[in-house]
């Protein structure tokens, strides 16, 4: 796809400013401000990179406001976050749509009902009494386990296994070898072994959520695992049984989220974030990476370490932790100098 | 499945006690104390649930003991924990059992064997001198590579790959996208790059060990990775080349235990717990979440921490941590009271 | 394979001394220096083994150098890490080589280009335009996405997912159940919802890369994420969009690299470590175990913690911080010697 600035513009809905010169570049691509050639057309989302612009290489620039002094056309947009996932839409590689149909090689069982446009690639086997809705594509190499539901628009790619009695609503995708619905970890001690304690529950994805590659989301012993409407998941994250996440979360790569916590809406857990049993974690609270959660967090925080804090009082106490070889060094000298005083004061006596 | 309270009380051989004009209430699930409703039943394991229960919309309940003062019928036994996973699987869902034989989308070399009652799923591939034990199921897309042998009544899981001359014993179970048999990380720096050092041995999976979704664990150098009866492993695990791990161990979601590690028996590793190579780890020694452990730790204790130290020191130290920002405060006025009596001092002088 | 201890030194070019009478025994496989039988050859790669050679069952020894007082045959070489190697390839199992051509159950696009020699397992897709080079190797299940590439003497085992545009070069390893190509983690926050951010960038695997199990590399949103030649990554390690890696760095298991970092060449990542967006770390430089990263490094570094720091401070603070209980309470007794020298200065006054 090739189109000029000027096309750009019209087609982001921008306002064009600038080198009027420049306008009819013909632009291919979007890229950052340092690496982008002259047929790429790039962008400013904060000040950060504002300087770099005048020596990019890049044809024009998607801006939220006029810059001056800047030999180059730019787009003027309301929200340049939006115009850049539109022009990265429209400049995306042209990918072959998925083939509407089951593939000659897919296993369906006979009571499973497929919607108008699904699309099932070779090698998936679906069994009895799943229903999966409209223009939904289920990848090759994927397994969807008896009774369980997809809905419309969804997108798992190849190798997902999704097991029996799982809900996806609509819009939801899940990237490649991620498991849906697998038996979490719980077991009783009983008569001299661990036995497992069966999962009789299932999995509830609501619609737009998005979860990774390589994923772990586990079924309820109870009820329902649940992950909330548009929530954003990483790769290679864990979600154990009974787990609740609300709307709006994200969860970045690696984090692991134990049996039976409840995350309100809008959390946003940092890389490598662990939980422990039962956490719950109010709405709007954000988990800065590698931090260990024991406790209870209220809604609007911002925590972090292991044990997590509140950030601000974490930063504290790193700060001092490195410093413990001066408060040391302090401690040994003030001793010298009590011993001093001491040693004065028993002269006199 | 519905049963009455009597027939389950029967079912569980449970003595019946309260309310008996409820024992012919109908039943259908399993719930937990605050979300059952009143064709649930549910159970006490703890005080802790107790005041809950009589608010609780549940049926019926089972305890260990009769309580006094509650309008429902109660479900006596010996071992709740017990009869909780016979109630759970009285009442689990009812799934269509694996189809027995080979389908046709398998594809088994010459040299298979595999016993009766055997179910391989579609798409799976299965090497030459492959044994499979009586009533195993291979889920979908799982390889199984040469000359390995899985037991009696093993599952695997869609898309498992067990690696060539693998072992596993009888009633292992491994969850979807699990990896079994990989090349372990061995390299030599040699002539300006990194050789990787040949992988000669396998894996022995011991009986009744449980692997969760989307684990890896890696072949030996020499000998094998060993994983001991009974022992059950949480999802996204990694267990390196030449690791031996006792009987009944538990090993939560996203633990990483490196190369030629040695667990004890009952040896319990919290979730994201690290082990750096060649740590020993003593019988029924347990390992808070989060640890990182770099040396050998004697038999039943409680560590934690990165570095793992005993549990009770660690939340000593992690208790003055915290106080850093209130000892630096004590030094600060320390060191001021101290230059006064230097001051005085030196006044007298 | 068997073959005489004078026969392995001669296919490994090894000089042989030491016991003379043992030069005709069988050597069938290589153990290590403990667990060596009599018809093992085992090896020493450093000085901490040479006790326990002398009890050893090994039928010879791979050194360096000759070792006096041993009464086994030595095979003295002048690398014994590329000896060992040779001889563990000597007396690896033999497994049947991949079948060349195309498995009837593989699902192989009109567009794609194979070259000879190429293997591809059952139960593969291959969409349009992908090319793979001389005597590749595709195990079962795996899926290769529009216009990728594969170069020759490639090895993906069974149920990889390579995504659309992605380029891997020649001699490179991806185990089982990895996903490289995935979409990675970059939304944005528009109208009270987060919409990704397309990801129109790929992904660029360099010669001699090896990758484990179950790991993930996340697609750029421009350009490509990178991983240099001859690099070697572990098992399930996250490797995010826009991260470029340099030449024959070591990735242990369960490390996540976020978004954007850029490593130099011959960077090790310790397991589990974690290094937050943007981070730039330089040629050559060592990141401790489960160690988290917000910051720049540069080259020649050894660093630990988290915050990572340099490794002796870090060593340093440690040890400092296991030391609070003892400084707390050296306060509190410096706090009632500094009241007993104000009581006393108090009483003179």
């Amino acid at each position: 796809m090739r189109l000029t600035v000027a096309q750009l513009a019209k087609r982001l809905g921008a306002e064009l400013a600038g080198d009027a010169d420049g306008i009819d570049r013909q632009i291919s691509a979007v890229g950052p401000v340092e690496a982008s050639g002259d047929s790429d057309v790039t962008f400013i989302t904060d000040d950060k990179h504002k300087a770099a612009l005048h020596k990019s290489q890049a044809a024009a620039v998607i801006v939220a406001g006029h810059l001056d002094g800047l030999n180059k056309p730019q787009l003027i947009v309301k929200n340049v976050d939006a115009a850049l996932i539109e022009a990265l839409n429209v400049f995306a590689p042209r990918l072959k749509p998925a083939t509407e149909g089951i593939d000659p090689a897919a296993k369906i069982a006979q009571g499973v009902k497929l919607a108008e446009g699904v699309s099932v690639g070779a090698g998936v086997v679906i069994d009895d009494g799943v229903e999966i809705g409209e223009n939904s594509v289920i990848g090759s190499g994927c397994k969807i386990g008896e009774n369980s539901r997809v809905g419309e628009n969804c997108r798992l790619d190849s190798n997902v296994v999704v097991y029996h009695n799982c809900r996806l609503g609509n819009n939801v995708v899940v990237q490649a070898n991620s498991t849906i619905g697998s038996t979490g970890f719980g077991y009783s001690f009983i008569d001299g072994a661990y036995r497992l304690i069966p999962h009789n529950g299932g999995v509830v994805i609501e619609d737009f959520v998005e979860i990774g590659a390589n994923c772990c989301v586990d079924r309820a012993k109870f009820g329902n695992t649940i992950i909330g409407a548009g929530t954003k998941i990483d790769n290679l994250v864990q979600i154990a049984h009974n787990v609740v996440i609300g709307k709006c979360c994200l969860i970045v790569a690696q984090v692991g989220i134990s049996g039976s916590c409840r995350l309100g809406d809008g959390v946003v857990l940092g890389g490598q974030v662990g939980l422990a049993d039962n956490v719950e974690i109010g709405d709007g609270t954000m988990v800065g990476a590698k931090s260990g959660v024991a406790y209870d967090i209220a809604a609007g925080q911002r925590f972090l370490g292991s044990p997590a804090i509140d950030k601000r009082e974490a930063f504290r106490i790193i700060g001092l932790t490195m410093r413990l070889p001066k408060m040391a060094e302090q401690l040994k000298r003030l001793n010298k100098r009590v011993e001093g005083l001491e040693a004065a004061k028993d002269d006199k006596e």
